[in-house]
């Protein structure tokens, strides 16, 4: 969630006093926005949400002039937003918002920002900063082996780059953008729900975290992504069952995707112990034993369709 | 198709005299192979089909010790080959399949022979050589800049890349190798007809020529991909539609494919003149033209299903 609004935005509150948008004041906080936005942390605490907060965000493009305030006024909207939010034991930070878009700000001062927000924050919440690019590119994205960073946040559609990303760097990675569910006429939002689930599964077996989000319109109401409301797509139910079998996954056993492949068998080369396997269908939810006990190099056959997975555990003795 | 047999193959005849497989002189040949492999390149000839003729394959691993018959063998082969096959107005050569998997010859060895076949072909027939790689990888690829190739023979899953290597070296792109639908074990052998299609409609309307293959098992027969026969997958009829699109596209039309995307609707930038637009499924195969004449920046509504194409026609005078 973004402390900063969007250049087009117009909410009811923004985060400094004075007149919104022509006549604000960037060294007075505006405490009627922060006592607003703490309840709607709070809120998500309640109901077992994390609240990952977005510090800058670079899309304002002149138009408030939140993306160059200067470095003094920067630092002290930090430690102003730090003191008061952190508190919130589901606070996660993220300095910025697609930071590379930015063109006030070099990495050096995204650097310098990051450590900032290191020193001033006693709760040691984690933190990361967000990268923005033509999702066809793998650059652009933050050094996330900095010390600093307590985690990788990713914007980018491949989520079978998840492995690459994980031994490159050595810490958790979210994959906070890798399209939304929706038809909206902009290409990160118009991806099918079984496109959006296939997503997840490569991401989450691999051991990433994807992130959700749906941009329907002409439903009546704003895409889910603006404004929230009532979700019309197809992958929450499948994201939920992903959810419970990740969340049961013992350390007897094993998942692999199978994503777009429908081979008719598939051959696993286990250990000389017993296990069992089941079939996973990604997309109909549905856990199916195969008959049979299975050690070592073994064919096993399958339904011949896309999105399944195996799940292969070893038998307790 | 191959000249010489695949390690494992035990075809009737092979090109070489002598006993098949541990008794063969390379230094004599098998005209009774020839004659044989000749009426074949005929047969497609007639039926109006190229023949794009593989010289090396590097897949022997010792078994018949054609990855190794040393230079003055290999110019000799390529001697009688050339000599006897390149008659055929439909045929390519494509010096080898997967010549990166090759370890007795560099790339220096594959130049060598690829300026050898030029000096020695005197129909100039299109010549290239076909790389192999790990599926996820772009290395490996022969440099087709070089001016013995005719064209770029390119094994790769993404075919959104064709945009890449067409800017990169300016001479046709042909895609030999996308994935075959089926369901083989093998991850290159199991993709489903909608995927496969998909790739099809990436390639060809970015100026590529993508190919095809199919490899479902368990059909009573063996594979399509080893033996010919019958074809059983859903992609060949979605194939011919496109191919249809294809040739029948004029130079007052544009061809723009969605893929997976799903837009409610599409915003358009047309010169300022009368266009007529089309929406063409590509997988149910259907031509549904948008009533209204367009022009400028228009936005159009779409079905919102993904595997859709826009035909964009500016109107005749």
């Amino acid at each position: 969630m973004c402390v900063l609004p969007t250049m087009k935005m117009d909410p009811p509150l923004v985060p400094f006093a004075g007149t919104d948008p022509d006549g604000l004041d960037f060294d007075r906080y505006n405490p009627a926005f922060f006592r607003h936005f703490e309840r709607r942390v709070g809120d998500l605490r309640d109901i077992g949400v994390e609240a990952d907060i977005i510090l800058f965000d670079p899309n304002d493009r002149g138009y408030r002039g939140f993306a160059n305030m200067g470095r003094e006024r920067d630092r002290a909207y930090l430690r102003y937003v730090v003191a008061r939010l952190g508190a919130y034991r589901n606070v996660w930070w993220s300095l910025a918002n697609e930071y590379n878009f930015n063109r006030a700000k070099t990495v050096d001062d995204w650097d310098d920002l990051l450590r900032f927000v290191r020193q001033i924050d006693p709760h040691e919440r984690l933190l990361s900063i967000h990268n923005g690019n033509r999702m066809w590119e793998k650059g652009n994205i933050y050094d996330f082996s900095k010390p600093w960073i307590s985690h990788q946040s990713i914007q980018h559609w491949d989520t079978t780059l998840t492995t690459e990303w994980l031994d490159k760097v050595g810490k958790p990675a979210v994959l906070d953008e890798i399209s939304y569910e929706g038809n909206l006429g902009r290409r990160w939002g118009n991806i099918t729900g079984q496109e959006l689930v296939r997503r997840f599964w490569e991401c989450a077996t691999r051991g990433g975290y994807p992130g959700h989000g749906e941009s329907y319109v002409n439903n009546g109401d704003r895409a889910w992504l603006s404004r929230g409301g009532t979700l019309y797509g197809e992958s929450p139910s499948r994201i939920g069952f992903l959810r419970t079998i990740m969340e049961s996954v013992t350390d007897k056993q094993t998942l692999r995707y199978l994503g777009r492949h429908q081979p008719a068998t598939v051959s696993l080369d286990l250990p000389s112990r017993p296990h069992h396997v089941e079939v996973i269908d990604t997309w109909n939810m549905t856990i199916t034993p195969i008959s049979g006990v299975f050690e070592g190099s073994v064919r096993i056959g399958l339904p011949g369709r896309p999105y399944l997975a195996l799940r292969i555990t070893e038998q307790e003795n």
